[in-house]
């Protein structure tokens, strides 16, 4: 399958450039930068491309893809329900596959459906994720995801026991749907995650850690993959793993 | 419901009989040792019985249970594929339902399934179990069961890297299946395990921790409940699990 | 030697009564509870006495120790500077030595002192501790304490790179001297403490675990046994350990 | 303080050529190759050399400086009892400083220091060290090294409690000096070693945890400060830490 790439020049753009040069069943159609036209990607025969540009450049690559055949891979960030639904549309129309996943790490999307999967079953449960102390928000967007999917997987369930009644410099984390939330932010953490579920006398620990952005080239693959032999819009890397 | 326990004076005996009195949906219909005749399960009209005897014991107790129409829940160690298939004789004959459970940590199941299901997404993996240091047998069950998981869901794939050239006094753990499993014995741990995955630039974790029998229970009553409402057999708790 | 056990039917006191039957080169003199009389240990030919009452009750129990030649290790909670003052004082002018312990768990205070050491060779550093759900306040002492021994240990040095601009809900933990504090409160945990160091491409993680206040015996004949071949007051477990 | 580097192409060799020259307090005197002729350290006014050559260069290397009042601080692995005392012996006849160090991490040595000091408390200790798949022996050096601290620490005291009887497939590690070691080879790690302890109902587990060679930056850079303000011969970094 031949492939192109939006923001080639980018952090994570130059690696899933080198991803796609080393995969046996991709070729690279093209790498794009700010200012390329992206007629280039029909000139070069691209049938999918990975968008790794900026929130105010995806809408339009989207659209100008799907009219155009070329099968969209968005990585870009910030994807509301919105914009989900404007591209499901686009979609639709022009009866061409897309995919917008908002994590390409397969391992941090299985610890979110374990932690789904476990919730039910454990009295208490908390999430500490770490990251480089760049990051500028706290909690991760993937921390307040984990603990939303924790939240509905135990609705109807009592509520974590808690006897706190002084904490008055906030120790006890963020609340996210009732689920706690803890932010380190520390030299030699890129992206980490754990989720600590407890029950009387057991403990069950998950535990992601990313050391490098090579990490998430097996889900973009995957993606690029699942994308060009799917039909509609694809949300999420969940969905394409078994 | 109304539950009978036999080997009721046994330590995990002991903590169902706790157990079964302390659940709002359940009655202990009677508590059973060694000696106490069968009979006493019918005239206390027990609907369902958990056996944590002894591997000479239990099958008698479960035909019994079966040809009186008693829903054996068995948690005593070492079925093997025959008494598994004598089992399940008896309870399609007699039409009564009937569940054989090698492991009553929900925790521990969980973790079986999710290496499972993480397996073919990594490169590596490898197993740590620490269990108290009174243990004769390493690796335990559960280990070798979970490295079983591991090489059946990677059937196909490439395996492990691993370079070694040199390891004299074995360090590099059994390998089971191909995957290597490492057992520490300590004071301190009752029985935990780990499965490490390892791929390019990340890690996941898993990690399960038991400190105290009473982290079995939630199981078994989760088993009562279900052989209660079910046909047939059960083999496992992870059937019972969503 | 001789051992007395004050507030002996409580949980820690039974404890200790326990430990001391069951250590070699002592014997347990007298245990005595609320409302016996302190005459006991002299009657008893008690050399040292364990007290595990209330703040309402060590002090006189304290004082009446020292002056009748009885070394007092106190392990009751919430020792202020003024109260180690006043035994001071005491020990002194009896000539009679005595020990306060605000904790006997030797894994946690050689915790304290290794995160002290390396504190300052690491840019990042962050605890997390977990405690039982019942537990009303939050963070822990001892984590207070470990992060006031890390903010001395970096004096003069940078702090904490943390680029935080956005976090409303509070998930970057209670800063105690700088260093972020975070509290799981959870079942399945009793008294837990992790310290997260971060460099430049490396972690070092030093985590303890108490599982069973039976953890905390070691400490407690280790007081006893220093606190007999000593003089004048010790005060903390790090003191006494090599 | 004006610095060489011996070996300065190399994957060790250009990161601390890249530190020396990130240091305030430094100028990177000359970078030195197989083939460069080792006078123009001298030439440049260097006053300390980093040797991260061969095993086959390294003692000329190190006999030339020492001549020439270069001290050097040494990099290279596998210095035996023997290579020490003879540069120990170069560097009293010559009254130059020098340094061999076997491992650049603080936070390894570390983890090593705190591991020995904590041997003697606790009844059971094992070692698990994580290594990338490339690695051809096992267990590692650090590892080794680690388990016979713990072993000279415990000297005198009871052997680690372990009823295992039947462990056909060698899980239980290697045995050096009695203390377990495990050893992990597997794509994600890169560095890793954790020192497991175990109590009576607590544990103590010490982790270190290198993902990146500039890790190792600290540790040459505070070696070379010290040979220049320290005389004789220091081994390891551990007489540098506080």
């Amino acid at each position: 399958m031949r492939v192109g790439v939006l923001g080639a020049s980018g952090r994570m753009g130059s690696t899933v450039v080198e991803a796609v040069n080393g995969a046996e069943d991709m070729e690279l159609a093209a790498a794009l930068d700010h200012g390329d036209p992206l007629e280039k990607l029909t000139e070069a025969g691209a049938e999918a491309v990975v968008d790794f540009t900026l929130p105010g450049a995806v809408m339009g690559n989207t659209e100008w893809a799907l009219k155009h055949s070329v099968r969209p891979v968005v990585g870009v960030s910030g994807f509301d329900a919105e914009r989900i639904a404007t591209v499901r549309g686009w979609s639709e129309e022009t009866g061409t596959a897309a995919a917008v996943i908002p994590n390409f790490s397969i391992g941090a999307v299985l610890l979110m459906r374990f932690a789904g999967q476990a919730a039910k079953y454990f009295p208490s449960a908390e999430i500490i994720e770490a990251h480089h102390p760049r990051k500028i928000d706290a909690p991760s967007g993937t921390a307040v995801h984990t603990a939303r999917m924790i939240a509905q997987a135990r609705e109807g369930l009592p509520e974590f026991p808690d006897a706190t009644e002084c904490d008055p410099d906030h120790s006890r984390g963020a609340k996210v749907d009732g689920v706690p939330v803890h932010a380190v932010r520390a030299t030699g953490y890129v992206a980490s995650q754990q989720v600590w579920f407890g029950g009387e006398g057991e403990r069950l620990t998950l535990s992601h850690d990313s050391t490098d952005r090579g990490s998430f080239m097996p889900g973009v693959l995957l993606a690029v993959r699942e994308v060009m032999r799917r039909e509609g819009l694809v949300v999420g890397l969940d969905e394409l793993l078994d």
